[in-house]
């Protein structure tokens, strides 16, 4: 294995030949993955599913904060429940995988794999609400479902995927739609404080909204292709789905209502979002957040004495510091070779230990961001690293943000959108219709991605069919 | 709500009356799950979930801590895959669920919902596996399966279950049987430390043994009612599945070999071994290390001045402490309601803070499992009451093993082991014929559960057959 991982690492794709290329070549070579021989899953290797780990454990944070509990559905879902709110079914129905026989017996009634688990969380609030007093539930869930995908790619289009889902039901609209905007708070503050990655919130058109929902906020992240990645999104139900499966709750006055429900999710589209805002041609750049391995440390010239023993004592060090640190003892490749490798997989910072060093009595580093060398005394180190790795975060969302800035232009006219969707958002005035957004999508292959809380205008005709107009929308092709 | 919930802490089912109802009546008024319309899968509840979380939390720590990385595989596994090992299809077959339909199109080649992965596991290692630089493999991953189980019982045995499934790759048999006794003993030290429950550790006879493996060994814990509850399992496969699936290394000297296989797996059935070993007339008990709630604190004459500021100030020192506390501070609920609610629940500790104990500068403790009461100073609860979790666990594992130790014997004959495995385990010598195992069962309904390490004989004779036995087994009615 050792020989030929030797040669592996140099063989990315450049991302301006071919970026979807690279994007394949980072998200296997940095071993995040593997395919399957199960139609569109894939597997997730340790790296890939350690990453996953930490934005869970992440997210999962936030969502205790800020009042939820978690709970665990069943994977499956009878037919006869999925079909309860009719634009849901339309929706998913036609990507649903179908159990139809349990042991030896064909099933009386089809059960779906939970494509996502709307209706069998309203089956069960219908049964644990009854007073205003059991309300606000405030749940969430961490599970895969399954989406019979015609055409996958890792992680951004799977099969089967893991995420999270939150369910929550309150007593008034007001109570929900602040709940929707929470949320979509929480999914943005972590994208980019935590992952780096600046992100566009706003709310959806009614063509793109979740199926089944009164409105539908997204964070919209841009690829480096110029892509749209939608990151997040949270729902307002309103009643629509509490009508169908009769959740009412009894008011304090006495009166029996209908709740008001949300819903909200990000999944392992995420690390396709991080590989594609972060990486280069050396591969993956993983923020320090995220990252299963913050620092590795690599020994010069190892067999030199000392060399192991130093490195042993620095990384006991920044461990006791509560860094996720790594010593890459290996014998049997250079220390060129894991310079590469960790390169690949995107380490945040490089700390070199060598004989020199040791009579030194310093560590050289390298940022993996910036590729800059620096030396630092080891005996600083457990307190130096920690605020470099804020840096570092700091640092990658910025040049991130810039390279969205000089990404999004606005654009008056339907010539000019078609041009800036090649690579980049396109920022334009809309009228709402949605003839148009079937005509933007036809003529330029860009999809209406949201509509900012900052609805300034930036013009006043639809840049489709020149009619006045009022609603800012950005406008992007999207993965 | 609250008027209901007044009423129903008190109907909890004597244990001695009928422990099958008293179990199901703490499983769903302690509000851990709840039944669905989807036949025989649960729902986990958030104090449940919560339970399992925790469980989680500390299985994983160890798992970690001996060098495994979780990964996650698909959740469905094409019947081609399931049909290579002919002993694990014999016996996970008839009880699996069929996707046979994706989308619109009914599927060339039927897909399993995962039963357990070996299968899946087996495939992905055969691609992973070439040399032994690559070995060992050691992987787990924290899913749900589905086992389409005709009789089903809260958390013992239901159609869909959450575990973790742990799965290595070895160079060699003494390795792969080295980590299957080691994490055999993660699950023993687990059990005995962190959930105060006694377990018999050894190895299971053939016709016991997991479908496909060379040899099974388990922790075996003993419930109230003096049956038994397999709480963990740790398999030696040996080859058996690596050479079906063709997973082989080139060992050193440049030979191509078979790998050695293991799997381990525990489940949310250790939450039913909870209730079932600690629980009593008024509920749960949970041992501290696993209590979604350490201590609660309840506020007396929450109207008088000052009461509630202290209570909020106990909180927040408690839980600066790394307590997991809660302060209950419903107004519309008596203090005897909270205190049985509480008990229901399980809270090892409960803190009452009224006037009269502010005017003493202290709290009111009651423990849970001896319900024993004493008075601690406010400003030593955080430093006390680490202590008093500590010893509250050994307390409640000194009880179990008492329990235990008072219903396991020796027997000789079957009449003995007749009696004895209607309420605890009978350890007698058995000739290892598979014929005694199926008279003993036929006729006592008692089931071997495992071979001890200390083999030291009770006696010479089997006790079914009366031939020649040198093993030493348990025996006992097993949920």
């Amino acid at each position: 294995m050792a020989d030929k991982k030797q040669e592996f690492v140099t063989h990315i794709t450049p991302r301006d030949k071919d970026f979807s290329q690279w994007y394949t070549d980072v998200v296997t070579q940095a071993d995040l993955m593997d395919y399957t021989p199960v139609r569109g899953c894939m597997a997730l290797k340790p790296y890939g599913n350690r990453i996953w780990e930490l934005i869970r454990e992440g997210l999962d944070k936030r969502f205790k904060e800020t009042g939820h509990e978690n709970v665990s559905m069943p994977m499956l879902i009878p037919e006869s429940l999925l079909l309860k709110e009719a634009e849901h079914v339309e929706g998913f129905a036609p990507e649903v995988a179908w159990v139809t026989q349990g042991g030896t017996e064909p099933l009386q009634e089809r059960l779906a794999v939970r494509p996502t688990s709307e209706t069998i969380f309203c089956t069960m609030f219908a049964k644990w609400v009854e007073s205003w007093r059991d309300l606000p539930l405030k749940y969430n869930q961490w599970c895969s479902v399954m989406r019979w995908e015609k055409t996958t790619r890792p992680f951004l289009r799977t099969a089967e995927f893991w995420w999270q889902e939150g369910h929550t039901v309150h007593a008034t609209a007001e109570e929900a739609e602040e709940e929707t905007l929470t949320m979509l708070h929480v999914y943005r503050e972590f994208a980019e404080q935590q992952l780096a990655m600046p992100v566009y919130a706003g709310r959806k058109s009614d063509k793109e909204k979740f199926a089944g929902a009164q409105a539908t906020y997204s964070i919209e992240a841009m690829m480096q292709d110029g892509k749209a990645l939608q990151a997040g999104t949270s729902h307002n139900f309103g009643t629509n789905f509490s009508v169908p499966f009769g959740i009412q709750y009894l008011s304090k006055e006495g009166k029996l209502e209908y709740c008001h429900e949300t819903s909200w999710g990000a999944s392992t589209r995420l690390i396709g979002a991080i590989i594609m805002t972060h990486g280069d041609e050396r591969g993956l750049k993983l923020p320090p957040a995220v990252a299963p391995y913050q620092a590795v440390i690599l020994p010069i010239a190892a067999h030199k004495g000392g060399v192991m023993e130093k490195c042993q004592e620095v990384y006991d060090a920044l461990k006791a510091a509560g860094i996720r640190v790594r010593l890459d003892d290996r014998d049997n490749v250079s220390p060129g070779f894991k310079f590469n490798e960790w390169e690949l997989k995107g380490v945040p910072v490089r700390v070199e230990i060598g004989p020199r060093d040791i009579e030194n009595g310093v560590a050289t580093l390298m940022r993996r961001d910036t590729f800059e060398k620096m030396t630092v005394p080891l005996s600083e180190l457990p307190e130096k690293l920690p605020a470099l790795l804020d840096d570092i975060s700091r640092s990658m969302y910025e040049i991130a943000l810039r390279f969205r800035e000089e990404h999004t232009k606005i654009v008056s006219n339907m010539d000019e959108l078609a041009a800036q969707v090649n690579g980049g958002y396109a920022k334009a005035m809309w009228c709402g219709d949605r003839a148009c957004e079937d005509k933007i999508k036809a003529d330029t292959g860009a999809t209406s991605r949201n509509m900012p809380f900052d609805q300034t205008p930036v013009g006043d005709k639809c840049v489709c069919c020149g009619r006045k107009a009022d609603k800012v929308m950005y406008f992007a092709k999207a993965y």
